[in-house]
């Protein structure tokens, strides 16, 4: 099966209290991936907008970053992370992200829950 | 945790018996996945390479492209997918990719378990 992009759920929500709207792409819903991962998304931040910080519990998840530079928060010290890096927030850490450049930063966002 | 991109392990493999070498870009290992996924992964498929024709058991791999054009055998049937559109082959459901264009082919390929 395939789906064009222009025909996957799209949504634009403010994530964990973060600034503004993220939009957010589905690329897979929950029960085609066995319940095994709750996102498979390409999330896009326009310049400003974050998605706050926040903990994961009994789940991973993952930020691969396409386009852009982004502010990654892992676990209080923020670095800056740019396309091709990758982020992982296992269980008990926290993370967030911000884009405080001038341009849209675009990522995968992947979570792999255990249970 | 963040790793910077030069810093994931990197194959080329033949895949599936594919033509050539496939650029496989590893961005988790298994473990992290907690076993319920195998491959996640970004992978890059020059001119005139491809993923072998091959079935998925017990598990889904999907396709997201992200640079290029890609001609998709979906199930025996061949389609030209492009930035965006995302590919999913399930339980018993058979697939292959190839670059048949003049320039790199690049999607995230990830593999959820069914188990």
């Amino acid at each position: 099966m395939y789906k064009r992009s222009e025909n996957c759920p799209m949504k634009d929500i403010c994530v964990q209290n973060g600034n503004g709207l993220t939009h957010i792409k589905e690329l897979s819903d929950r029960a085609a991936m066995y319940d095994h991962a709750r996102m498979f998304a390409h999330v896009t931040l326009e310049p400003g907008r974050s998605i706050g910080y926040h903990i994961h519990e009994k789940e991973t998840e993952f930020y691969y970053i396409l386009k852009g530079e982004g502010v990654f928060n892992d676990n209080g010290t923020e670095v800056i992370v740019r396309p091709g890096d990758i982020c992982a927030t296992a269980h008990g850490e926290h993370h967030g992200m911000e884009n405080r450049s001038a341009e849209n930063l675009e990522m995968i966002a992947l979570i792999v829950l255990d249970n």
